[in-house]
């Protein structure tokens, strides 16, 4: 069995239903990844991302392999027997290592050769290179892992971004060339993304499509993206590089987004995402209904005695009221920051769900447009 | 039926078992309540309580009245249902509203009218009088009211405890015919139950047994104590108090305590318990584990792969291992409070539930000396 499979093409948008085959079992695509960056949610556990609702649970994840490498360290999950095992996941874990240039605490420079962090627990000075970051990925026991890559700025010159461009192809037939190795070597079914960078200049978005498509890796991600730019900014760096991307391979973009802007990439053919964007509205007490966004610290709800959204078989939809959500946020942030994402993330993986259902019957279009005209709705 | 009938009562000692009938169902004896200050726990909500294993759940709680009444404010909680309905939650749930004498947030002053609040939400001035109080307990809809009682501190003057104690015997006197007939115009099921004090002054606590006991309360309860005196000031108290108060009432320790004080006073014939204690050294990290306590956040279990306590059928030892929760404690501290506290609380109800198992037996003596043995265990 290949790794990813095109079960059905949808006749009107360039959506399709796949399946991608891991260590850990098949997921169907499309599909939405929370953060566990350091093995765990923030103030959401795996015991809820295995439990979400009744039927509902969270198939895949993606953790930081830098920051799981620095606390609680590659010997410890090496000898729990994995990532999986150390947080007790039952599905999908993808490991990523880039997107903190942007972070201060860590980030201190790049070279040719790699990202120079610094430790954020010891203050140590550390080199990712590819080799050192691909032997990290593969100890983690991740079912995929992404290349490094160096991702530029938004609003930087071309010429920054094509440095970080070069770097990221260099980087990626490296990453590709040891990840090779290391995986005959260790008897390994982990997988191997590329990650096209290229910033928001569509011509360099398209040679870094084309470049990272030449490579043998087992999917394709965009990356650098979702960085500050405006909406179609980030449109149009996607299908700048799209074009160029083989269709047969399942296709990732990093770090997006809402569910309107999930549904756009769906239509474009993209099959995997990974976004913080439904639990940390969560955890700010937006949460997602099909009739639109609702504020739950308003006052307004401090006597509404109904879940937040009828019919949703979440864990906290099926046990609490908007008006006791309502208090929580009030006199117990931390609990009210569980109980708000358990619901935004049942409600990412309903709408999921959904989706693939439409793609089935060639029914995306229509559907996306109805969940538009309903999410967008004044309340 | 009674409202408490006594079951069993051990050969050896003055434990004994027996059952508490309240409109929420009736509960066994002997008992232990975790907080449910603001209607819910700290890092903990009713769902935990609920479910704290596959065949464990808090079957008591205890809110404090004049909290809910400032947030979310009697209106609310009314409006729900009641307090049960307002955090979903299945089992009995005690009201309280003293103590709070020692919060300097709060309390501006007494007088012998009742306790001089501010409203910490908002910075109104109230005064809690029984009738206020009263008023405010059969609103929130709890099992068992507990009367407005004047706590004086540790260490103070034998002139300043028997204020405390001759105002606690008026609004006793006052709160008993206040809710006798709120219950009667309400047609309320709600028990009530009077307060000894007495500071840690033995002839004080015996006159305020003697006068708390002659009233026609559904249980009694010994306050002002576990306030920060020596362990040993506590039993003296108590022991000063518990020959006049009668063996047929349900009687209740209020704030104690840790596993062995409770175990204390089981021998003593207590049969109601509540306390922050379990929780407080579960968010701190120090776990309950039948062969000693353990501090999880040690380095020696960074690389310890087995659950807190071979055997232990609560969610987190079922979920995670010592070295997932030692890692947790490091990064996301919020979820390992709720993990930590579940395993904590979940010990005490197993705990009480080999207590009355033991009382059952006669052999409640043996099995204290038995768990003392353990549980002091240097590790």
């Amino acid at each position: 069995m290949p790794v990813f499979t095109i079960l059905h093409r949808d006749k009107q948008t360039n959506a399709r239903r796949g399946k991608l085959k891991t260590a850990h079992g098949t997921i169907e695509t499309p599909f939405f990844m929370p953060a566990a960056t350091k093995a765990t949610g923030k103030f959401i556990t795996t015991d809820d991302y295995n439990n979400l609702g009744k039927n509902t649970k969270v198939q895949a994840m993606i953790c930081n392999a830098f920051i799981l490498s620095c606390k609680p360290g590659i010997d410890v999950i090496k000898a729990a027997g994995g990532v999986h095992s150390f947080m007790n996941f039952k599905g999908v874990v993808f490991t990523d290592c880039g997107g903190f240039q942007m972070s201060r605490s860590m980030y201190e420079h790049k070279s040719d050769k790699g990202i120079h962090f610094r430790n954020p627990f010891n203050n140590q000075k550390i080199i990712l290179t590819p080799q050192k970051i691909m032997e990290i990925e593969l100890a983690l026991g991740s079912d995929v892992a992404m290349m490094l890559d160096d991702m530029s700025g938004y609003g930087v010159s071309k010429e920054e971004a094509r440095i970080a461009m070069n770097n990221t192809h260099a980087w990626g037939s490296l990453s590709l060339r040891i990840h090779q190795e290391l995986r005959k070597k260790n008897k390994s079914k982990q997988l191997l993304f590329g990650i096209v960078q290229g910033n928001f200049y569509p011509d360099l978005r398209q040679e870094s499509a084309k470049y990272i498509s030449s490579l043998d890796f087992d999917g394709i991600a965009i990356g650098g993206v979702a960085i500050g730019e405006p909406m179609e900014k980030m449109y149009e760096a996607v299908d700048a590089a799209l074009p160029y991307i083989p269709t047969e391979k399942p296709r990732y973009v990093m770090g997006v987004g809402s569910p309107l802007e999930i549904l756009e990439l769906i239509g474009r053919g993209i099959d995997c995402f990974d976004s913080v964007f439904p639990t940390q509205n969560a955890r700010h007490g937006t949460m997602f209904t099909r009739t639109g966004k609702m504020y739950i610290m308003q006052t307004a709800y401090a006597f509404d005695f109904t879940p937040l959204e009828a019919g949703c078989e979440c864990h906290t939809c099926q046990t609490y009221t908007k008006a006791y959500l309502h208090h929580l946020s009030k006199v117990e942030p931390g609990c009210f920051k569980r109980l708000t994402s358990i619901h935004n993330l049942c409600f990412m993986m309903n709408l999921i769900e959904d989706v693939k259902k439409a793609i089935k019957n060639d029914a995306f279009l229509e559907f996306k447009e109805e969940f538009k005209k309903e999410f967008c709705r004044k309340k």
